[in-house]
């Protein structure tokens, strides 16, 4: 038996995080909501001069744009759908009746409208597709949600549900390739202000089945997304904390976003795993944002 | 035909919330979470004093601490639990032909060990019984999450996701009665500095089925919840925008939370709804924040 506790175990243990039994679904103490809220405010320091228009959604959307979405094509796997009991009072004493005697109640529980946002970017392009044709210069759009990924894991970077920051750019391919392209120069900047070790590569995302394969090459070969990885949980596989994603006209053809002259929109969006970000800050800081390094203090509370 | 707009739709023409599709869920513009952040500050400088401990829960408890928690007994129809596809590829295939002919791919969903959030103290009490036995002075607790309640509507107070903040208090009868008290007059009195019309009432829960009247009348004869409402959407069906509640030793004999004398635990909640409280601001002093009376502003924005 392996004497030294994980990550996870320690962050428990430092009262950081706190168990719910089950696996990626923890609690956050005031010190880790402080900092996830410092990393969220520094982000906004590094865009907010760019005019984004801020949106915020809940933790799901409409499932009709989910589907709409094809994120089911790639991740069925990681996808929340949310479900209610629509039943009459029969219905609903069976219900107890198998919690009493512990079996499963929830086979009737009937799927609403509502699915759990798997990214933050992902309400945003329907609802801007319902103000009809883009504005000249395209949309800049700035949201940050909950998002629900069913991956239980022991590793507490991988938890069901966190938050993501994004930014997200809607328009020609080349106003959204050059954003990108700033965002990878601006992410890379704001993980070296917080003297986090970190390296950029193309990312390795875990679509289902063979199908899946053949999507993830083309995503490799077409460099559509990098990612930012500091090592947290190990040095050998490092965690993805922040992407810059080129969608191509993906969510464009979807939801017909398109300019005046009919041209279908390309969309972009850089996001930043506040969690992530925050683990990272923990593991190679120390659990007291106190005796941090006290550049990374001036970069996350400026005015403290 | 109405020829008045109805307030959500003033709501949506405003630019304040932004339509999904789906009733009762709606993205939200900067001016309204401004209004919501302001509120929600303005419940810590109310109850900052009083040393809580400050937790952030996701949006979705453990399922079985859910089960165990007995909201099904009263609220079935309101729940929602988080499902997921475990299937291999052929059903993989099989969920992507039926969205492709518009069939129903959501009945082989399985539950998840994930149940949305009901209220924000939910989490709270399984989390803090896992501590051991209560501290002499018990706890106070300073939570806030999005919440889900599954009753579509097209009034806008009646949102399925939503926010609540809450103090929760977990100690003797004597405590918890008193903090309620004390949060009866606190919220009483910060209503009437944001200028807004109210009353406070026994509360009147939508218990589910014939059974559930029994429980309504009980805890209004009980006088186990009051409720401040605010006219919003009507002045004759005024909302719920903060509620007091007491809840004796239900959650404490649930999860055996006791203090060292052995004696069960009592609780009791103050929550305030995040959106419905900004809903009444909005509807009381108009869309635009710079607007407002001028005292209702300082208390919102006290350090503009």
């Amino acid at each position: 038996m392996d004497a030294t506790p994980s990550y996870l175990e320690q962050l428990i243990a430092g009262g950081l995080l706190l168990p719910t039994g089950v696996a990626g679904l923890y609690g956050r103490s005031q010190i880790f909501e402080r900092v996830v809220e410092a990393i969220d405010a520094l982000v906004t320091r590094t865009g907010g001069g760019d005019g984004a228009e801020v949106l915020r959604f809940p933790p799901g959307l409409s499932r009709r744009d989910f589907e709409d979405s094809e994120y089911l094509k790639s991740f069925p796997q990681l996808a929340g759908t949310v479900h209610s009991f629509c039943g009459d009072e029969r219905a609903h004493r069976e219900v107890l009746r198998c919690i009493e005697v512990g079996e499963d109640w929830t086979r009737d529980q009937a799927a609403t409208d509502i699915v759990l946002t798997p990214a933050a970017c992902y309400p945003v392009y329907p609802v801007l597709a319902r103000r009809g044709a883009l504005p000249e210069a395209g949309y800049l759009i700035d949201v940050q949600s909950y998002c629900f990924r069913h991956e239980p894991s022991l590793e507490p970077t991988r938890m069901q549900m966190f938050r993501m920051r994004e930014y997200v750019r809607i328009g020609t391919p080349e106003q959204v390739t050059g954003f990108r392209a700033l965002w990878l120069e601006r992410g890379e900047a704001l993980v070296r202000t917080l003297a986090l070790p970190h390296i950029v590569d193309v990312a390795n995302d875990p679509f289902f089945g063979r199908a899946g394969r053949v999507l993830a090459d083309s995503q490799r070969v077409q460099k559509l997304k990098f990612e930012l990885l500091i090592p947290v949980n190990s040095t050998a596989q490092p965690t993805a904390c922040l992407s810059f994603n080129y969608h191509m006209d993906h969510f464009g053809q979807i939801w017909k976003l398109a300019g005046r002259d009919g041209a279908t929109a390309h969309t972009a969006c850089v996001g930043f795993g506040l969690e992530r970000t925050a683990l990272a800050l923990f593991r190679h800081h120390g659990f007291e944002p106190a005796h941090w390094p006290s550049p990374v203090q001036s970069v996350l509370w400026p005015s403290a």
